[in-house]
């Protein structure tokens, strides 16, 4: 088992058997009343290896809701907290998010306006989820096209991250993760990069020490700028464009949250190479490595012009600028860098000749 | 001008125009956008006021919520989400909450969330929200007829307090602020609920002095518990059979919040005097004072079993017992007492006879 200190939070990862899990349970939430909150794939791959292997979740009440980042939203929320009520759930209760980012990320809203702020433990059971979703504070819900628009700064009690739920998931969420990893990798290591980019090829093994390693670059930044007044922006490196794009495309082709983190990444490092900041041949090592695993999607001219227009609305920006966090190398990134809705329509008409249509 | 310090926030009590808000405005928001949210009622009263004086509101963008407890709720926070996006309000821009307790819960409740926490100003224009809503950091909304069931902690950059806004104030809800400041005494010092009572008969003037006073006893409790994991807790004296009373009658009768809690004072004082934590003499001298301010409104056998039912949904319960806080003596409270479900019936039954009817 290994433990990793965050903010107000405990992170936990290995088997979670193995873990404070049963203990904490025991010693902190025996006569509370406990929910579980899941998605309908958890409802079935997950849940029953929980309730069978801790007898204290026996009584728990189950929230299933339907899988999937569009139902990440007020309505939804809105749904679990009367059901909530209906439990006669309390403050002093517990809620358990068993499921993948969009379950911790909504579950943690859930809990933590609930009353004013229940206790939860996340239990991340997809690899975006253990590498990025469940750790660091954030928590959200999408408003209409505008993905994390509404949500707060708060802790789960601990993130209990157990590399097992992975064999439950399918090989396009594998890789979801993975760019989430990736992205770690840009902005700290470029060993750890080429080790990244070696699993993905299959030339080396997943494992656990890797995760590790990527949570912990994760974690120091969060450490150390908790609620992102500065350093922690970098981590949005490939989400100033990726949110738009999966905003954009939430309705239609299918895009995992990764899939558009890594197109995002691509397009981010593309303007970091137009701005002076970083080197050609950085650049195309980026693009070569990230786009033979992640699929540019096809967009129309109109598109990019309603693209353009969503990333105006960006939470990162600041007095009507847009700002990103752009590579100084692989391995270094600055952020708040500011940059013209000009060069965004020039990137997006760059990338629509690579173009790929995922309809 | 007074300042009160408080958790991560100032009170300023005084002429707004002689506060540091205009200094406020210069120095850390006088690029960003700036959004007013005001009810129908402050939007007549207070607003013009504010945009006259405040050169730097002038562009404010301006909400406008319809008043009252009924509106606390989320299809409103929703909506107003929207709009803020649809203004292309960032994270590093600024909200002012100008009206009563309902417009600061919601209103700071709308900004905590949006892009996970916007700064907020909070200006109450009530005398209830003076001396209690727009202290201590609770924010929040309705869920159905449960009062404040979602929010959470949060606080406003600066909450300026200024009693020229009270002559627009209806007398009804002047005496709906006073029941707040009632039970600021009746947990601290009777002679200020002496002093409170001959304000009421008329006997006394109201002042600054008295307000700064009762803002005072709640924001040392504040200070001292800000989470509510124990002391902050005697705040609640009066509301747990208060927001019963409230959440019940929110669509019919027309009960201010302050009148529901004076009735909740009054009970709970009851239920202190019967569980034999406070002597007769004094629980009869705070039936008399409020009730002669306070009618006691009208109710059925069977409203007091729904209502009963509602009281085992308390924000305060743990572990299915009814948690109140109760009165030792005038100036004296305990938080945590259990309260069978048996005396709340007992109580409810004996205050039947003291019935007037406000339909």
């Amino acid at each position: 088992m290994k433990y990793i200190k965050s903010n107000n939070s405990r992170l936990e990862i290995g088997s979670i058997e193995e873990s404070s899990f049963n203990e904490v349970l025991i010693t902190k939430y025996k006569s509370v009343k406990k929910v579980i909150i899941v998605d309908d794939n958890t409802h079935v791959n997950c849940l029953e290896y929980l309730l069978t292997t801790f007898e204290l979740l026996k009584e728990s009440e189950i929230v299933v809701l339907p899988h999937g980042e569009l139902n990440k939203e007020l309505v939804i929320v809105n749904n679990v907290w009367e059901a909530l009520t209906e439990y006669g759930i309390t403050r002093h209760d517990l809620i358990i998010n068993l499921g993948g980012g969009m379950i911790t990320d909504i579950g943690g809203f859930i809990a933590s306006c609930y009353k004013r702020g229940v206790d939860y433990i996340n239990i991340p059971t997809s690899l975006l989820g253990m590498v990025d979703a469940s750790i660091g504070g954030k928590t959200g819900i999408n408003l209409g096209e505008f993905k994390n628009q509404i949500g707060v700064f708060s802790h789960p009690e601990v993130v209990y991250i157990d590399i097992a739920f992975l064999s439950t998931l399918p090989s396009i969420e594998l890789l979801s993760g993975y760019a989430e990893m990736l992205k770690h990798a840009l902005i700290s290591d470029e060993k750890l990069f080429d080790t990244l980019v070696a699993q993905l090829k299959g030339k080396e093994e997943f494992t656990e020490e890797i995760l590790l390693t990527c949570i912990g670059v994760k974690n120091d930044i969060v450490l150390e700028d908790p609620m992102e007044k500065g350093l922690r922006k970098i981590l949005n490196l490939g989400h100033t464009i990726g949110h738009v794009i999966e905003g954009h495309f939430m309705n239609g082709k299918k895009m995992t949250h990764g899939h558009c983190v890594a197109i995002g990444i691509v397009m981010e490092s593309y303007v970091s190479m137009k701005m002076g900041l970083l080197d050609q041949k950085s650049y195309e090592k980026i693009q070569e490595s990230i786009l033979s695993f992640y699929e540019m999607p096809s967009y129309s001219n109109d598109e990019i012009n309603e693209m353009v227009i969503m990333l105006s609305n960006d939470k990162k920006n600041r007095q009507g600028k847009i700002l990103c966090a752009l590579l100084t190398s692989i391995g270094a990134c600055k952020y708040d860098q500011q940059v013209s809705e000009d060069m965004f329509v020039e990137v997006f008409l760059h990338f629509k000749n690579l173009q790929v249509n995922l309809n």
